[in-house]
């Protein structure tokens, strides 16, 4: 068993019969269109940097279902504090070297949550979910298969519960169960990377009650099953990659912004030994509480920290390549970026170094939930505030600089090298100030306050695991209170 | 004498031969291209507002050129405390109505700065430059042209001065005094809608010092005069419109984002009646000052202010459009905003309020100092914050949702209207969401902070003006410190 | 018909018997408790700034009441913008000569609230408490007496009305409408400085209901008055200065700390010339609203801006006293504290700049609302800001400082003078230390914030302030959305 | 071998002789005064802590230099992960409970520095310090005395170096060197509790070169040593507690606010077994180094962090007695302080749980420096919000209230009872208030600030410990930038 290259990945993709449609139109192959492909490409590296030496012990892992035999870290469930902080160190990695999606981090995330959740339904109902879901997994281990997860639902009226909606289908249900297994519809929006999957996990998209049975379902759909259509994002970034011949002018020229889709399930069928959950609504609120749980770990202490990491380091660039890298105030600055970096880092570290077995005997380790949620919110807020330092930094360039096309058109290349030559030549300064326009003037802002669930859900974590009595009641105490 | 329409100015544009380049390319017609039309609308646009019986008040003043007859305000220099407020409103106004650059506001702003300074330098120097300046206001205003201003140079190293360079170009200088005018050779960066405008306003870019008089030059040209070529930005914005038959699906449909560019000096020729500053090096920084005065008031003050308004109008929107206005956070949030709008608002009112004449006699009047720029720093650290509340309410949408061109898919348009749907129909709310992404997830961050400078220089300003050791005796003498 | 001089008052004080506790203990004499007396000094101060020629636009104004005749300006209700600005001066000038309490700034703010709602009430009802109250205020103005306002109700339960209370008195109210007057009873809390004026105005605490006349109540007494006890605030400042035989060695030596005090109304008769509102609750509110209009104006956003003042100067000082003043840092520091200062100024100023006579031709002005309460709001936080900067500039020594006693020990003041000199000699170093410690660790903080009503009340009336329909429109509209 | 009683302590306390002076007087006895006594009281309660079975694992120890005895965990240095995360979780402990100083920490963070840092001088020098150190570590822990440590110079003129100074004693220094011990000249400011300690460790306050040899010392004194006075900080909360009989009636009634004092070396002979370190300029910065590594985890992440929850704690019962602890408003803001809890004290948990041995072999464990410099920046900011939100939802009485003796007065205790009961009665509330007071309108914005250093320490020690080169790589790298 090994883990695979990424031509591997690629020979997937390239028989893949995907349904996915960009901007109204089909895309009849995920390598040719550019910004489809820049998913394939950050999935691609991926599997190169789980085949470099010097990323082994971050990348792979030992199976449990194997006999210890090396697998890829993205299809391991945590089961050791020491997984949690490998994986956190996973998710800074893939960070810093895509600048985008590890697009595998919620596939990945999910396979920890499904782990726990299906083992212990099975243990109190006696069902078998765990083995169903371990013989899947099996199978994604042996193949180094790419993982997606489908989280959020449309949702449609937010002041209403799923089956009080006009349309039922707003959030995923079973539509019909069959003796070979059930009918599904819905969709699940903002998928980063689906495309580009070999598989998608779905989980329910929120806690449910008693009577919500047809909501309480999680299961597997091969990509390119009948029934699945991907909708893509579009957005000015997709525009300009898609107009730009060689991307190497664009702001992350191999991997892109973070593309997602919606995933829309019309009428799919899924057979019973792809189902992980079928109704146990008691159990969704668990299992998508378990995903969030670690995967606000990985995508605010760690992801969004690679990505600190390449702004700072962009931004530290900027100065130096405009000369005024020695003014107080810039080193200041620059001093403020990491303190947020390093806040946001240490807190994922300590959610992953206090994880806990869920549940006990279960075998697979979450992270502390508090600090999990704090290292998010600490995250979202801080991320606003990286792309005004750096913005600032960078100067009005990040906005109002011209194509590097003109580079090579001979009526304005002169002009073009003259002028916006600083204390490196034109051509430089315009590549990295072009890499900042990325990410101070574009996609980041929103895109980092939502991933993982927007603040408010961590404010609401943050509420429910928080005992006020006791707090009052230390002060109450030291304040000579008495009742 | 009168305000001209739309469709005058539109006559100028269809005729101008101005050198324009856009991702490496010539642009034939600024009508053609859906980049540079959107300039030419917008700047259409403020001639539409300035026939509107409505704003009138706002949008024209009364000449003291040609005996009170009523002008375009965009080429009035301030005369009165009344003035200033009301050059704000036009600020504030246009703003809202554009969601994007009154491109004519530079322009209008170095009006009152040249009118006040070429008034002062030909006082205390015996020159002709405030008549000559007047003649050509004379013709602007008669024929209600419109002009830019060019003020941000090239700067090459910062650490050192103009002369210091390697490139003595990178900030514009006179490379030829003629009998007839004078040679200037060098670039302007960062022009708001340059290209669509009848002449270009050239100011120097900072204080300067004897020996620098070459670069101590002020004057203006048509746009298409020999010598000059605009290279403008380009972005994924600019790349989205290109790509997109129908701008309805655009953010901001008609008028788009802020478009500059770079304006080379190519060795052009001015004649001395162009000419309004040729070496006196003593008023270059009172000059740049001066329009610094006006234009952070009027950028942080009022324009920001007026996309603010947009901002917070589409947020509340888009709360009630997907059912969660009635909220307490998020009326909470909506507050804020509010308030981030009232102080910038207010401090910029009292700016224009507390206006002085300067010089005293010159006739020409300018908001206080210290409030502009405080205006501009609460706008530029704010308008951060209102990005971070409008995404943060909008949703994840704002950066993953479908294009609108789905809506007209027959594979993809039942999926979207389905599962789009909030309390109003899918079209509604990806219109307004298309419209928040604009603002939330694009160039509006580093574009508003750089604006008017950035705010590093609104600090070394407020340095300026503060007189710390009169406040250390009011201190030192409540404490009882005697010497 | 003049300005008193402070001594005049003092005479006033000596005659005075108004029963007040504090610590426990009645106080005799005003001016013989070091506590009370810092009030008194402060009050008298603002009499000797009304006599100081410099100060005489600011401090005094022309008598409406007594053909134009000079008054002071603390007993003058705003009758023009002009007359905003000017009371706007006046606090600021006052706050920057105190660094304490203008106690005579409440009075003067229920006085012109007073003007306008009664006349109001006498034009719509018939009544004639505007002739009453103009009686009083002539007393007033002619006698140049000081007047305090009461405001705060105890409210008992906060989530219940005044009707529903176990306890009918947590809000003043009527106990007995007899022919000669009304008897009232109840508390006001927070009351500043009320112990050393001639007359304290009763306002109602909220906007009321039918079915809560009893509620509806304003009328005026003079502090003498039977039935009225007023119990001190006592906090460590208090206790500080009672210790301290010199109080030169205090923070603030002659003015002291914000004292306030609760009054206690227990069966108090009242005339009926001088009851200024008896059961018209529709009034109430209006009242309340017209009193916070201008009142968070001038404590917002000009007394807390003179605090500014003093504790800028004061870091300054510091900073250069320890050899530290020219570091990029401290100067960084510095223009943070002025943008703060300068922002609440400006919009306060915006505010009484663009006031409106209320009710029309009532003869009386208010500033603009919303930008009262922004002005409140900025400060509100600004203030910590400044604290947290001022404390940090300071260094430990705010808080770890030794009694200025030892200076005069002859065991310890050679090793407080070796060992605290640092630029300036230990002495002068040691006051302004003292003088900071008052600013940055003490009663500051939650009194700027509490002041003029809690940010909670701002926020409310932003938000009734707004039309957020209408920039939903604008935003709409640009989008190109249609209903 | 066992943990001293605090009755232990107490009889040292009554024998001690120590010289200290408070505000301009010689303390007797540091039981009979009340400000003396509050932080006797503090230390005792730590021994008290140390003896309760419940706080076994956390309050105290195995020795090493006692085959694994059990000492108090404050005289171990730290020789693990385990007990650096122990080391953390007392300094929470102690916090929670006292609501002040730890008075035993700066000296237990002093033993981890000092253990490393002399067997390093040792080792490279062939010195003997490590010896003398540990001979009197075993004397400390057998007999459980407590230690404290002085840091900080007097530092005269900041912008020079000790031997530049006017008066060379502003730093501590060896003014003798005798065959018998060193004789020492100088001051330590802001040592907290060093009045009740038994003996007190004394560091270099900054690194030094050669040529500074006489600075480079370091040694301990035991507390009633000839030469030593001890000059205590003197502050409105010192004088609230002499003046008041009844200490329940105080913020924190028992343990009261930090005290610190200046402690004077006049010519203080040392023994040499008492001296640590002497002349070794190379190891002044690493000994000061380490014990700011350590003491900022400590200080910023854990004790700051137990004041937190006591804040917490009472704001969210001032709510409940007020009656608003429902409304989305408050939840919302006790949310906030939690985030800002979490987080310090998160950063603080992965300093110690990514700690090193430092130097390698030397058995010494320091936590993560960057953790521990950043957990203290997040405290020193976040303390002010914790204060600001504290003091808004307690409310103005939380500056404005009455003594507590008015409810014993009998002319005033049935109006506030009457007038301050809430949802509890007055005297619950007051009491709360009280509390609360302490901690909102007092000496913990500026305390918390500069405690283990000021935050400009930390920034600098950010700056020192990133490496921006690399981060630019990573940014170039993926920009496609080659050099």
């Amino acid at each position: 068993m090994t883990v695979r290259t990424a031509e591997e990945y690629l020979n997937d993709i390239r028989r893949m019969k995907v349904r996915v449609f960009l901007n109204g139109k089909q895309i009849e192959n995920l390598l040719d269109n550019p910004v489809t492909r820049s998913v394939v490409n950050a999935t691609a590296k991926i599997y190169e940097l789980a085949n470099d030496p010097r990323y082994e012990e971050i990348m792979t892992a030992k199976s449990h279902l194997f006999e210890n035999e090396k697998i890829n870290r993205a299809n391991h469930p945590c089961r050791s504090i020491k997984d949690l902080e490998l994986r956190l160190e996973m998710a800074l990695l893939t960070a810093q070297a895509l600048g985008t999606c590890n697009y595998r981090c919620p596939g990945s995330d999910a396979i920890t949550a499904l782990s726990s959740t299906t083992w212990e339904i099975d243990k109190e109902l006696g069902t078998n979910y765990h083995d169903r879901f371990n013989r899947f997994l099996r199978m994604v281990q042996l193949q180094d298969l790419v993982c997606s997860a489908g989280l959020t639902d449309a949702k449609g009226d937010r002041s209403k519960r799923p089956t009080e909606q006009e349309d039922p289908d707003v959030y995923i249900r079973i539509v019909k169960r069959r003796d070979d297994g059930i009918v599904v519809r819905g969709a699940k929006l903002h998928q980063s990377g689906a495309i580009a999957v070999n598989h998608t996990l779905v989980l329910p998209g929120r806690a449910l009650r008693p009577n919500e049975e047809d909501y309480a379902v999680s299961f597997v759909v091969p990509n390119s099953l009948k029934g699945l259509t991907y909708i893509a994002q579009w957005t000015p970034f997709s525009a300009e990659r898609m107009m730009t011949e060689d991307c190497a002018e664009l702001g992350n020229p191999q991997y892109g912004v973070r593309e997602t889709s919606m995933v829309i399930f019309d009428d799919v069928f899924v057979p019973w030994e792809n189902v992980f959950m079928c109704g146990e609504t008691a159990y969704a609120g668990k299992l998508i509480a378990r995903f969030a749980r670690i995967h606000r770990m990985n995508c605010g202490g760690a992801c969004k920290v690679g990505f600190a990491d390449l702004i700072i380091g962009a931004t530290a660039g900027i100065a130096e390549y405009q000369g005024i890298e020695g003014t107080p105030k810039i080193r200041e600055k620059l001093v403020d970026m990491m303190k947020i970096r390093e806040a946001a880092y240490a807190i994922a570290l300590a959610a992953a170094l206090k994880g806990k077995e869920d549940p006990p005997r279960s075998g697979i380790w979450f992270p502390n939930d508090m600090y999990g949620n704090v290292a998010k919110l600490v995250v979202a807020d801080g991320f606003w505030e990286l792309m005004k330092v750096a913005g600032d930094i960078a100067g009005g360039l990040v906005v109002t600089m011209p194509s590097e096309k003109e580079l090579t058109n001979p009526e304005t290349r002169d002009y073009i090298k003259k002028y916006l030559k600083s204390v490196v030549p034109a051509e430089k300064r315009m590549r990295l100030i072009k890499f900042l326009q990325n990410w101070t003037a574009g996609l980041h802002g929103p895109g980092t306050w939502h991933g993982a669930g927007s603040t408010a859900a961590q404010e609401i974590s943050i509420a429910r695991l928080t005992d006020f009595k006791e707090k009052k009641k230390l002060a109450e105490e030291l304040a000579g209170i008495k009742d």
